[in-house]
C-alpha cells in the first residue's frame, strides 16, 4: 500500500515548515520540585498548551494541508475518542474544509462539545458494539471526503514528529541533550513521530512508551515482536489511550527506535494529574499524564539523567478533574 | 529613610544576574482561542510556573541573597497571605537561612502547608484584629533577623522587575513589542518592578493595574494622587490582593509609570480562572487571574494590540478551584 510508505526525518522537517506560525511552539517546562520528586533533570513538553489542548492538531494540520485542491470541497472525515477530533476540526476550520467526526458516545463531554464548537459535524457511535473505522469509511465513500486517520498515516506521524524537533532544539538552546524521552502511546503516532525526529539528530537517546495498565499493547508488542491486542476496549481513566493495537505503520518505527514500554495504573495516573495541579500548575488530562505518572512511580530508570516527558493533552472534564485533584 | 531609595532599571539588571539559573525563566504563553476571546494579540507571562507557583520568589531571592554575611545566621522574617511566604521560604532554603513567616489564619491551607514544607516556621495571626507588621517586627527585633517586606523594598521591586525584562526580550525574539501590559496590584511591588523594567526599554508602552472590586486602592490612588486605603480587609476571592494601600515606595513609581487602573469582580475573576482551566490548561489562582479577568471582561482598551497580562500565581486550594471551574 503506497499510503503506508513510512515517513522519514525529512517528512518531519517538511511538516515543521507547514506548521510554522500555525501550531504553537509549546514550552519545555522544568521545575525544581519535579526534579527532586523524580531524581533527574526533567523537562515536560507541554502539548497541553497546543491549539485544541493536545498534540493532535500537528498531525491533522500537516495531513489536511496536503489534500489536493480538487478534493478539498468534499471535506474530511475522522474517527476519534476526542483529541484527534478537535485537532481535525481546528485544522479544518483554519483550512476552510467541512469536517465530520465520528466519536464514541462515552467520550468526555468537553471533547464532544469542543469538537462541535470548532464547526465540525459530530456523529456518535457505541464503542463496544460499532466499528468506528467502518462508519468513517462509509461517510468518506459516500461524500468523497478524505479520511484523516488518527495515527496510521505518514503525514500524521510526521506532524507529531515536529514535537521531537522542538525538544532537541529547545534543549540545545540551553546547552543540553535529552538522555531519555518518555512518550504516551495509544496507536503510536506520537511515539513514532517523536522517536523518528529525535533519533535522526541524536541516535543515542533512549525512549520508552508509557501506557495504562491493561492497555499496554505497545509494550507487549515490543516484547513479542508482533502487534498484540488489548483484551479490553474500555476501563481506564486514560480515555485518550484506548486504541486496541499498535498501528500497522507506526509499529515498525516504534519497534525499531523505541522497543521498550512501561505501564502505569489509574491510581498512578491520578497522582500525576494531582501533582501537575498542585506543583506545576498545569491542567493535564489522565492520558496526557501517563509519561509523568510512569516517571513519578519510578518505572523508568532515569536517575541523574536529562529526561523529557510529553504532556500530550489537557482536555479533561471539570468533574473528573475535581475528583483527581481531591485524591 | 535610606532604605526607601527607589530602585532603578540598573537594579533590575543586577537582580536578573542574581536570579539567572535560579529563578525559572517562565514562558510567555499565547493561544488563538485567547486572542479571539479578547480581540487582541495576547501573551500571558506564566509566573504560575515560577518556583513556588508565583512571582514572589524573584523579589525574595533578590533581597535575601543581598543580606550581609554577618546577618545571615539570624535568618529572615516575613509576613504574607501566602505567596510571598512561599517565595521567602524557598529562597531561605536555597540560601541556607532560617525563616519565620507570619501568616493570616484564613490564608489558603495550600499556601500555609507549602510554606511549612519548605522548612519555614509559620506563625499565624488574625487578619481582622492583629497587626502583622508589628508581629513580624517584634520577631525581627528579638532575633536580629532581617525583615523581608512583601513589596516596599527596592530589592524586592527590582526582583519582580526581572519579569518585565523577560517580557520585552521574549517578545523581541518573536519580532514583537508590547503595546499594553496589565499587572495585578496589591502592594504594588510587581507593578512597580515590571513598569520600571519595561519603560526603561520601551517608553511608549501603556500599563494598567488590575485589582479586585472593593480593593482598588491603587486605581483610586492614581485618581486622587495620594495613597488611598481600602474600606475592607477581607471579602474577595483574590486572597493575594488584599493589601490595604499602595506601598510608600511602590506608589510614586506606579503613579508615574502606570497611572491608570481597572477593577474586576469576583464573578469576572471566576470566569477567568475557568477560562484558563478549559481553554489554556493552566491552573491560576484568583488573584493571579485578575489581569486576564479584566481583559476578558473588556475593561481595558486593547483591540488589535499586542497585550501582555501577568498570571502572577497558581496557588489555589483544590476545593476552591473545583467551585471556580464548575461555574
Amino acid at each position: 500500500m503506497s499510503q503506508l510508505k513510512p515517513p522519514t526525518a525529512a517528512d518531519v522537517d517538511a511538516a515543521a515548515s507547514r506548521l510554522s506560525g500555525i501550531a504553537i511552539r509549546t514550552p519545555l517546562i522544568n521545575s525544581p520540585v519535579l526534579d527532586a520528586a523524580i531524581g533527574a533533570r526533567v523537562f515536560l513538553k507541554a502539548e497541553t498548551l497546543q491549539r485544541t489542548g493536545s498534540f493532535k492538531f500537528r498531525g491533522a494540520y500537516n495531513k489536511m494541508s496536503s489534500i489536493a485542491a480538487d478534493r478539498r470541497a468534499a471535506g474530511v472525515v475522522a474517527f476519534s475518542s476526542g483529541n484527534h477530533a478537535q485537532g481535525v476540526a481546528a485544522a479544518a476550520q483554519l483550512l476552510g474544509l467541512p469536517a465530520t467526526i465520528v466519536m464514541p458516545r462515552d467520550a468526555p463531554a468537553a471533547k464532544r462539545e469542543r469538537t462541535a464548537a470548532l464547526g465540525a459535524q459530530v456523529v456518535l457511535y457505541d464503542r463496544d458494539r460499532e466499528d468506528r473505522m467502518a462508519i468513517a469509511q462509509g461517510i468518506a465513500a459516500e461524500r468523497g471526503a478524505t479520511l484523516v486517520p488518527p495515527y496510521d498515516d505518514p503525514l500524521i506521524i510526521a506532524g507529531q514528529g515536529t514535537i521531537g524537533r522542538e525538544i532537541v532544539e529547545d534543549l540545545a538552546a540551553q546547552g543540553l541533550k535529552p538522555d531519555v524521552v518518555v512518550i504516551g502511546a495509544s496507536g503510536g503516532g506520537l511515539a513514532a513521530g517523536i522517536s523518528l525526529a529525535v533519533k535522526a539528530r541524536l541516535p543515542q537517546v533512549k525512549f520508552y512508551t508509557a501506557e495504562p495498565e491493561g492497555f499496554d499493547d505497545m509494550a507487549r508488542s515490543f516484547a513479542s515482536g508482533h502487534r498484540e491486542t488489548n483484551a479490553k476496549l474500555s476501563g481506564t481513566i486514560c480515555d485518550a489511550l484506548m486504541s486496541p493495537t499498535p498501528g500497522e505503520l507506526t509499529f515498525p518505527i516504534t519497534r525499531a527506535l523505541i522497543g521498550e514500554g512501561v505501564a502505569a495504573s489509574d491510581a498512578e495516573v491520578a497522582r500525576a494529574v494531582g501533582f501537575a495541579f498542585r506543583e506545576l500548575k498545569l491542567v493535564v488530562e489522565p492520558g496526557g499524564a501517563i509519561g509523568l505518572a510512569a516517571l513519578l512511580a519510578g518505572k523508568v530508570p532515569v536517575a541523574g539523567r536529562v529526561v523529557v516527558a510529553v504532556l500530550s493533552g489537557g482536555n479533561v472534564d471539570a468533574a473528573l478533574f475535581d475528583r483527581l485533584i481531591a485524591a
